[in-house]
């Protein structure tokens, strides 16, 4: 039941632990796409209209979310912006309008919410963050494999390890076609049905080849050799009768060989024509296209030459990766519980004027490099003010009374023993930092 | 002449250097509020337009972008949503919607870009970032004091350095017409007035003060007093008369004085009731407030008391700032020329037998902490990819070809000097880490 103070249908509130969370995520990300020489671009939250519509087709269209025109057009109901529904339209814009002041090739990662008016459900959103890598200008096969590296190489600094990255090529699906004799007309039909391997039972996508029109032998030959334990060696031998299923199998090997050394430590994640699993054969994508898996996709890579140009931009050879960062930041462990770990110091305010003394202390440690509270409630009793540093989370609270003032020093309790010692007041910030460097280590 | 491929009307791309500039001040804010026991928290990009309208009046109504419904609606041309106008409502919001998950008080700050279609013009934008802290739950003055604190801090943390910070109270206002004999009914209009001394002249002022209806005698005194060298004397001394006044410069002393204590380097930056400047009346402001100055404003902060349930939210006690982070980032120095210093490494493919050693030694320089990226162009030829390393900005390039290969070497040539030096293939991530770690020391 949604309440009225809900965020929008679809949406969500990042409160801190769960944005925390995500920011590290994506700090990690920047960092290994500036690792490769990917340079960051962030275009607006929306597009006009014209740039935006009639690039994905009718059904994303309408997934668009259309901002009203404004004033004294506002009663026309018309719309002329229109809120991002990917980074590649943008992309296509930014290549078309400093084309000259870009490097070549151009090569930059975008990170960056995007929105569609799908109906939302568990683990989909009408806001959420995509992470794209793209580099435009280079026709090369080893642009393809450095974007693999890259992605294979986020995923793992991300904390991932049991993935796996299938790398296919469009000449590879069709030499599958040829040599399991089926009709062309039929062919887009049997390699959605084959994409549906990873969520559907065999026996499911076997009925599903034949509502296709596939005869059933040929189905269940294919699901046979695409299921079977050494479906890759299989395939690869089936496909030796194809001119086109070999010069597929030779197009991607950089791209693999690329990933497989990328992936030293784990020689067995990066997968050649894997099961030949169809690997979303979407109309843009040319030449070698991989998906890095783990139950279930978790993103989606590949060339796709002349795209560009048909979003309105140049026409620059492309390829480029998408991590499925929503769904990847799901497989990540939470930080620990609650609060914990926000806030090292909690300071007391014990009387109105020892209120400056303890800013000062705060302030002190601040500068020592640590994060510092100062209560701000309206009672002046030590364990109340306790209790506050606790729900805080503090590593420790700081308790500046007027036996400290005459003594001159400062209580430093720690909240997790409860033991306190009292520091002389001019050591506490090196005390401090000091202690909190060993209770990292 | 706005071009087709120019991002909407009051947006911006941001390329490369700009958006790197922005992402690393935007990070040094992070940490100062972090350091204060500030969480982050981010809301959608839009809300429901009830949670929206209807909030900040008329005016400001019209400057919201609306989303048309979707689907059978869309004909309607209704709107039931509406871009992010500011932080605040979205944070009444959240306030009422978490409630007791909030910790108390509820110290957060928030930093996104906000829409309002605005006329656009020299540094006015439709989509800018906006960077706000504030703590709800507290009604002690060191809550406003803290606020102020981290406010000081953050804009020193940034590199700015001769700004000043004043500090006002709506009771001294007060006091300031009470004894300046100024008509009640015509305080709102002299205030107003009077807040334009920072952008006119004291005879543009004293003319708009008296077409406000003042009369001319009252009108140059109070225009004399606050542009005086001993201004904040001056209005100190006047106020003697007033109790509201006198109240007032007490009830701004917590924060005043905590900001001066923030920055005792600097014991003139911060001015209570400096002049009286009126620091804008906003009617939702209460108790103190303050407004950072360089050459204009910079930010505005202050207690706000009820503003929350006015926008929706729980009845709670609040104060906070503003940074006015879009004019604070055309005041910082732009980063060193174009894209030096964005890769470190820039990395030769002579053959394509070469292309797997030279993806290998980009790896290995990525694992010891240098950005390296590999030439993805067609040209085999070395004087082509020395003039690509050093258009990308590179520090070194690394060559290998068919001698090194042979020596089990890497030449390392220093762009800068063009000063080359042959290091054994093993130990060239080393090397290089060593010689980037001593370049930036």
């Amino acid at each position: 039941m949604p309440n009225q103070f809900d965020p929008p249908s679809g949406t969500r509130d990042f409160l801190a632990a769960e944005l925390t969370k995500r920011e590290r995520a994506f700090g990690v990300l920047r960092s290994v796409f500036a690792s490769y020489g990917f340079e960051p671009l962030q275009t607006p939250a929306f597009e006009r209209v014209d740039v935006l519509l009639g690039k994905y087709g009718d059904e994303a269209d309408k997934l668009v979310f259309k901002i009203l025109r404004r004033g004294e057009h506002e009663a026309s109901g018309e719309a002329d912006l229109a809120l991002r529904y990917d980074m590649t339209v943008p992309l296509a814009r930014v290549a078309a309008a400093y084309g000259s002041q870009l490097p070549t090739p151009y090569k930059r990662y975008a990170m960056g919410s995007v929105w569609r008016a799908d109906r939302p459900g568990r683990g989909r959103f009408r806001e959420f963050t995509q992470c794209d890598i793209d580099t435009l200008g280079s026709t090369s096969p080893l642009a393809d494999a450095e974007i693999l590296c890259a992605h294979h190489d986020a995923m793992t600094a991300l904390g991932l390890t049991d993935f796996r990255i299938l790398v296919n090529s469009r000449q590879v699906l069709s030499g599958l076609l040829e040599v399991f004799a089926v009709p062309p007309e039929l062919g887009p039909g049997v390699l959605t049905a084959l994409d549906k391997l990873d969520k559907m039972s065999p026996a499911d996508v076997i009925s599903e080849l034949t509502s296709r029109g596939l005869d059933e032998q040929a189905a269940g030959e294919l699901v046979a050799a695409m299921t079977a334990e050494d479906a890759s060696e299989r395939i690869r031998t089936a496909l030796k009768p194809s001119e086109t299923g070999m010069a597929g199998l030779e197009e991607l090997e950089p791209a693999a060989r690329a990933g497989r050394r990328a992936d030293s430590g784990r020689p067995d994640r990066v997968h050649a024509a894997d099961g030949a699993r169809p690997q979303l054969p979407t109309p843009a994508r040319s030449g070698s296209s991989w998906r890095p898996a783990y139950r279930g996709s978790i993103g989606a890579g590949g060339r796709y030459d002349h795209l560009i140009a048909q979003l309105g931009g140049p026409d620059v050879p492309a390829t480029g990766s998408s991590l499925g960062i929503e769904r990847i930041l799901t497989l990540l462990p939470d930080d620990a519980g609650g609060r914990q770990g926000t806030l090292d110091l909690a300071v007391t305010v014990l009387a109105d004027d020892l209120a400056g003394p303890s800013f000062a202390l705060a302030a002190r440690a601040r500068a020592a490099g640590l994060r510092a509270s100062v209560y701000l409630g309206a009672s002046g009793k030590l364990g109340k003010q306790l209790r506050w540093a606790a729900d805080q989370g503090a590593r420790w609270c700081l308790i500046y009374g007027n036996a400290e003032r005459e003594a001159g020093t400062v209580t430093v309790r720690d909240l997790l023993s409860a033991e306190q010692e009292a520091v002389p007041e001019a050591e506490v910030a090196d005390y401090l930092a000091c202690r909190a460097g060993s209770a990292d280590g």
